[in-house]
């Protein structure tokens, strides 16, 4: 397998992190998200994802991109540790506490869409920073009410096992502190990413931890 | 089951043709996104949702949201013609192209990000609308590649019955239309599109066909 990835490109990261609870190895390829103009617009990297979006996985002769098809990928073809659980509501639960990150926040706040509000929008910085906060808290408070409520969060957002949720609660939690979110309003968050920074699958997917780190 | 929807939110729109597809029936609770200040604020549908967002499916004792995770829960759960394929390669590229619409042009393009444009942010209507054209044409051209060149492109996005990624292909391109884009661009997704609105569960999920519709 071989990882398309960027250090901090937090979809990367999400992958990173289910590769490693998993114990799984793929070869990395380094795409620099700014560097020449976006290596994610080399002819060679749009004929693998035409969207210029990180990460690809390569398994095989499949190509395979959206960091979350990619994860449940890997947990319906690969052994090691399952990060869906076994029942359907569950599942269900975790995917939508995945999804919180990977449709409602996400989106809203990554390079490409920062780069538009500050290019052909023209915004200020401070517009452009009120703007991630205000869908980062909008989306992390919803997610604290979901865990603090939900009867099967545990040491992780799902029971005391590492799932696809905690997969996307990190890397989000992550870029919340890179832009001076605060993050004291969400306690049960704060938990679990506790819990989730001491193991080592998740020590080592972190940005600062890769290669290709500036 | 009771669904809570709104005739145009395409996150509804997504889970009413899944349901059609799959021949099940469920009550309609209608939340109305804009009168009142937003029926998804009430406290009601705020502890169905801290979210505030729709779709919700309520299933026995059970509350689920987001769109995709209610798809593949009744997909899981429910006979029916199956909307993900049997193989994990196939399950990952519906997941991919759905995924497309649901994490790189939706939450860009809805209606509490169009607000935030036009209210905090004081764009124009003319800025509101480039920005809605521009995120939902660089979606739909990167889907165009993968389902012109894509093997396993057939009558429908992946073969030839509908999946979960024509759930959420044809509200985007409803929305499309909507906003004046030109999808001349996209014969593939056109293709698509319309052997998917030749069917009744699509026709019978669309927006002007609701009891809530204007």
């Amino acid at each position: 397998m071989k990882l398309h990835g960027y250090y901090r490109s937090s979809a990367s990261y999400r992958v990173r992190i289910a590769l490693n609870l998993k114990q799984l190895h793929a070869d990395t390829a380094y795409v620099h998200l700014s560097r020449n103009g976006g290596e994610q617009f080399t002819p060679t990297f749009s004929s693998l994802n035409p969207q210029h979006l990180l990460p690809v996985l390569e398994d095989g002769g499949a190509v395979l991109t959206q960091s979350l098809a990619i994860i449940e990928y890997l947990d319906e073809t690969q052994a090691g540790q399952k990060l869906l659980p076994a029942d359907a509501l569950g599942r269900a639960r975790v995917r939508q506490l995945a999804m919180v990150c990977a449709c409602d926040i996400h989106p809203l706040n990554n390079l490409r869409v920062l780069n538009y509000l500050t290019g052909p929008l023209a915004l200020s910085q401070e517009q452009k920073n009120a703007w991630y906060q205000h869908w980062t808290h909008l989306g992390l408070a919803a997610l604290e009410a979901q865990l603090a409520s939900g009867a099967h969060t545990g040491m992780f957002c799902h029971g005391d096992t590492p799932t696809l949720a905690d997969c996307c609660l990190v890397p989000q939690v992550y870029n919340a502190r890179r832009f001076q979110c605060d993050l004291a309003l969400y306690p049960t968050i704060l938990r679990i990413v506790a819990h989730c920074e001491a193991l080592p699958a998740f020590q080592h997917a972190h940005p600062d931890a890769q290669p290709d780190a500036e």
